[in-house]
């Protein structure tokens, strides 16, 4: 196994000699994960390594804590860990999702990572394994198939609470604010695309907080499976060579170190077999997409145009809108988050799948769930951003296009239903249509009401509420 | 517009007029919806239709009680849906889902059959609509826009609290008190297909009981946006046409005809365009199948065999295995339910692309995502059924296999970790895997410990816990 | 075992003695699978069922012709089998789909009905099992595992031929016809939903056509799989069992019976173990469904209004619009395809979950398999038929509409292009939608361009083709 | 609109004045998009940059020989094309999937790119746009709409041809000399998991290879679909502003260029609203992993343990198994495509879902179509040979064990079948079975047939072919 053309150091596992470049902090397993996978080129990522690099300073603190490693090595440990959560060592995780199932790749690239840098601060050399050694330190009371299932959670929860849902808030709160402007702008309705009863474009909007709201609780619910540590299971969730204590109490180390909270997995058996919480959240994150994609193409509906469309909206303009059609503004932040809502689509089918196909005590598909649902926190978290900055808040109504289409409508009609009947109503609507006339002067010619009765009886703004 | 070989009556409606069967209690729009759209020959399932006479009877209790129809009418159209919802008139719903997207036809079929029922027990002839009038009485204060969602959300919530809670329920029951009466069968753990550490079968099926303790957590976040009644919000939302109070009341009227918590939405346009809550619950129950896909997974391979398989299990043999084989028992049950759960998993897709497709005041993706919610839940009801009472209940270890397995195991190595190290344990794992020979014999004559330590350090029992 | 207040006769198997209705055809391992499998409703589509009764009709007549059984007992299987082709015995095939993964239960379900009819016409009594009996006769060189995935494949492939095909070849024409008749009507061309370079509705659905052509292509791609059976591989693909001759002879049998080209499988192990041929069907289905979204809902978007939607054509009124808003004409045609192709598209998951699912010598995902590929089939095939003929064929132009839309549009500015360059013509553009001027006006008045220029440059109709 | 700490050059277009960093080939089109567009990271893969290149190459080839645009101008275009074709400028298309949906950012990033890399070439400076203009002469004759598509179907087909096409074959070919070489080790069938007839590792690897046989005849299905290119429709189908030979010539351009039969699309319409052939070229892919998820799975199956599984294959041991479990083998190779299938099936659905969502004369959905689908080509490619270098070609059967299930066997009681009749047959299987005995011991116990008999009637060797 070599490397070309770059300077190596000779490591050694339990299969023999690996070259690893000289000046990677990983080690002989991560080397052999990069020879070995070869598939495409997407990583884990950012947060997922991040929250990898928290759960070995929990599992640190704790085991110190425990009487299990010594304290000066926990610091060694928790120094190197610090240096990735904030930041650092970006380039020294370079396995694809396309590994072992487990992710045991990944969890051995993090502990040569670990250990090489805390050496590294204790001064040794890379390779040198002492005084931290990957296993028996870093990995201590660990197997991937806790811990990494653990990381998969803490960076879900922590991006869905600093990420998703602050996103989801500020377009939300936008399109409140934008609710509460247009709640005296009546509008004709649409059902089926056909032209309905009228509301206000402050109540049509009013719709839109709605799904927001209660996306927020359905992210929620979502949560507290995340919330759920398998930590502490080890290599098949009967906890074998941890403390007794340790599962709770690197939970509560995780809780104290994210500010969130995290508790120890009721069931580690089911925590390490099966990925229940994440397809769960994955559908709700799906649901999520299915709200967003409502909004963001009732916007684009309602603006387009200029000329030959609905044109009930305006939008920021944010580009030229074609490379060769000049004047033409698109709805392109409707069209960047109706891409995200179908890749977060497609993104669930991959988690289900994935997480329907555990086998006895382990899941091997935890790499491309962490992959997808990452993904598609960030892309929602992303879009709402996005289009809440550079959409949602500079929607303005066309008040006189929104009137227009009011007053041509034939739908008032439905406010004439108590007064001469369904059936005369419907043929009040036809015989205007037909004869692309006014509802009152039809209603008027068919002798079925006086123009005062009409006034009196069809009030756009009195349609719009029960009475 | 006709029927062949049929006795007909002529009933008429804004377009015209239309032969209906004669002794139908639908009308004319049923039956010109029989005409558009030969399509498929799915039609709305029971607990749909049954839903729907439900809102119908709270529709008409609540008129009556705001005054908006008399209370003899009220009483004829309840004790027409009293009927239904107890069952009858059961082949005078043919409409098919493939309809229009807002499901008018089969609300308007409902009308029709329940006014004409209702006139029958008045004394009246079908087709004469009176007393009571399909739009008139019947549809009172509705609009199919609001009153077929709300028979969505009640016949869902419905089939999972009378069905699929309780099937869920029995077979966690089932699971759990097989889990206690296998908590001391120390048996081989298995991660990527590979022998493992140890754990007790009681450890095992844990997991499945905890799978679907948190299953039926996930299906009551569901059922709370099941519970939100979008009735009351009439053509676009606004409310149009009902009395102020209706929405609420006839929410309360469902509450006390059901049992269950239904309440208002608290937003009748989210209510209306959106069908978020349809599409989380649909995430719930696609999480669910993942949980049961592999239990079921878990127990036909852990039943592989007879004798070339893991065997570890047997299961009941409910029928001969095969028309060419004898002697076969097939894990049937387990292949029943992996199919279910690959229909949920589609519905899924089904709902959630429907789902997401709602344009302005309308999602007209109704009838589908009826369709395939109610069959998503009916199958997963029914499936928990009928695994647990035909599979479940009858599972019982195979305890020589399960010996042999863990004695002959190379993977109690494990528990010399700590005595050894890591890397001399791989070594006794190893050379034995090569020579046919078992740990013991292997760590004796490589020197590394005595028999006597063997038999101190290595205790499977020991190795199903932290210590 | 019992069937409540119901007349039956005892049957016998190989696990004990069973209750059969009286006057069912069906016998014990029917029964039994009746009793063990109460999930759902969802029975195999009768065109599963009459292709079942062709394979052991073929199967009956080779084993005839490689004297593996007699004349005679031919002779009443293919009458027995003739009765069900042709679409007797409609009710003696209750199983759900929901039972074991290799349609075992159906296959014994055919056998035995085929055997008591067959006998029945011999004159014995049901039950008595001769001369004909359902294993040595009925189903005699065959497994479930290999005759039911054939029948699978001769239900398909007939359905396609039959139903699909020429729905899709009818729909087709139509819009075929409809591209030659709107070939003069330049109208507004729209991307981004904005306003975009003219084109003529003519060219708009020509391009409708090209999809359906290149569907039909895809389709035929997708039947090449389908016309390879696997009967002939029995139980494990291997044969055995089976005359030499029989794979051969049977698939030129089950050709003559259908009409289709199909041949025997190239290799019986694949043939059985995967269902790759029904997931690239699917595939296909999906792809067609793909292809009928975007025509519908471009149909209801350019048919939106009346008065408040783009209007540029009008659809058939079928039905009355709603049952509160009168005078609204539905695209329900539109609606009814859309939640099919969401129907296919969810199918498609479930097929291909299912085709990936299997292990060793079989795929045990069969029923759910042939029920959701027949029905992506059938409501494809009834879908395009009802759209074509209460839809398509009806669509008009509303030459006003298109005309308004046509001379009011901005974009007609781009062939100013090569005259003023891309930046004048989008100062132009962007004038006149500011002081919402017409092209033409604001050119000139930028002096840009003379009036004769102007209407020299800009011909719509010269701009529906390159030059 | 600023960049942080970066020396910037000021570029400016119709919207205004734009700061683009100083050193950058972009301009401002392409830096609007940086900061309107900041969601996720994922950018257009690089097979997409290529063959974005290889358009604008031909383009401006076919435009010179139409005397469109300048010899020299073309010359320079191509020169900087030719840059980008072969590996230049990586770091210079920084753009994100997450864009409008018709990619006229990246196709802006392109044209922008390669008109500075032009001039600098020519001696001009970045910015200057001269003698190369972005629009004028690199974009000429195209628009975003028929360019980026072309694109879309230049990468996929060259992607499947030089990666996916010889990846698939490369596995096929090893698994067909396994097949061979396994041909006459004859083992134990295995249908529902359970025991079986047998039949030869050669004809159990014999259907992998047919799987894949297949497949490759659906990926050239596939392709057909990708060899007609948009290229000429400019900007709704029509072809506005291009040479009315442009679009036949650009295609056979592309031809001459990639050695790919491409050509101009028959219907330009369709080639830019729709992406149908995409969406059944991600169905040709998506039965390709279903086929990979069978072959995976069954390797991992019969290759589990070392002690506790199927154990009849061993497969390379590429890395130590865990970092808690010395001599244990997993795998990984399987587990790395399994994850590959889930991520493919995942992608098929969001393929699916935009291919559908097209409106009128453009689908804006490309760029998340071209990310998905090249990201499953590459996966699949890297992924079959991943899994054929460091897996299959390594696979070895383990005779004995294979031997030692095959004569345990109760299955081959089916051999006993027509001597002594299913009934019998089955009674032995049974007997043996419940008495934990061999099938000879109690064939000749129940006095059934003599051991002479059962030595003759079964030999598993023979029951491997019809007969």
């Amino acid at each position: 196994m070599s490397t070309q053309n770059q300077a190596t150091r000779t490591e050694k596992d339990t299969m023999g000699n690996v070259e690893v470049p000289a000046d990677a902090y990983w080690g002989a397993q991560t080397q052999r994960s990069r020879e070995n996978f070869k598939i495409g080129g997407e990583t884990l990522p950012r947060p997922m390594i991040e929250a990898m690099a928290l759960v070995k300073k929990a599992a640190a603190i704790t085991n110190a804590s425990l009487e299990r490693i010594e304290d000066d090595k926990r610091d060694l440990i928790v120094q190197a860990a610090d240096e990735i959560i904030n930041g650092g060592l970006v380039d020294q995780f370079p396995l694809v999702v396309w590994q072992t199932g487990s992710g045991t790749q990944s969890n051995m690239n993090m502990n040569e990572v670990l250990a090489n840098r805390a050496n590294e601060i204790a001064g040794s050399e890379r390779g040198s394994y002492t005084p931290i050694h990957p296993n028996d330190h870093v990995n201590h009371a660990q197997s991937t198939n806790d811990s990494f299932p653990t990381a998969i959670r803490v960076a879900a929860a922590r991006q869905i609470n600093s990420l998703l849902i602050p996103a989801v808030k500020a377009l939300r709160d936008t399109l409140d604010k934008k609710a509460k402007e247009f709640d005296s702008i009546v509008k004709i309705g649409r059902t089926h695309l056909q032209d309905a009863t009228p509301l206000t474009l402050g109540q049509e909007f009013s719709g839109y907080v709605s799904q927001l709201d209660h996306a927020l609780t359905r992210i929620d619910n979502a949560l507290q499976g995340l919330y759920e540590l398998p930590l502490g299971g080890t290599a098949v969730g009967t906890g074998l060579n941890a403390h007794p204590d340790y599962a709770v109490k690197s939970a509560e180390q995780l809780a104290t170190l994210t500010g969130l909270p995290f508790v120890t997995s009721p069931n580690k058996f089911e925590a390490l077999a099966a990925r229940d919480a994440e397809v769960f959240a994955s559908g709700a994150l799906k649901t999520l997409a299915a709200s967003l994609n409502k909004i963001a193409n009732d916007v684009r509906w309602l603006a387009s145009g200029p000329r030959c469309g609905l044109g009930e909206l305006t939008i920021p303009e944010n580009e030229p809108g074609s490379s060769i059609m000049p004047g033409k503004v698109n709805p392109t932040q409707s069209e960047a988050m109706t891409m995200v809502v179908a890749q977060v689509m497609g993104n669930d089918t991959t988690i289900s799948m994935a997480g329907a196909s555990g086998n006895f005590e382990l899941n091997v598909y935890k790499p491309v769930i962490a992959f997808n649902l990452l993904q598609s926190i960030k892309l929602l978290g992303d879009a709402c951003n996005s289009f809440n900055e550079n959409c949602a808040v500079g929607i303005e109504p066309v008040k006189d296009k929104i009137d227009d289409f009011l007053h041509n409508s034939l739908m008032l009609v439905t406010s004439l239903n108590r007064h001469v009947g369904y059936e005369n109503a419907a043929k009040i609507a036809k015989t205007a249509y037909k004869e692309n006339k006014t509802l009152k002067q039809v209603a008027v010619e068919l002798e079925l009401l006086t123009e005062a009765q009409f006034d009196e009886w069809v009030i756009p703004a009195d349609m719009v509420h029960p009475k």
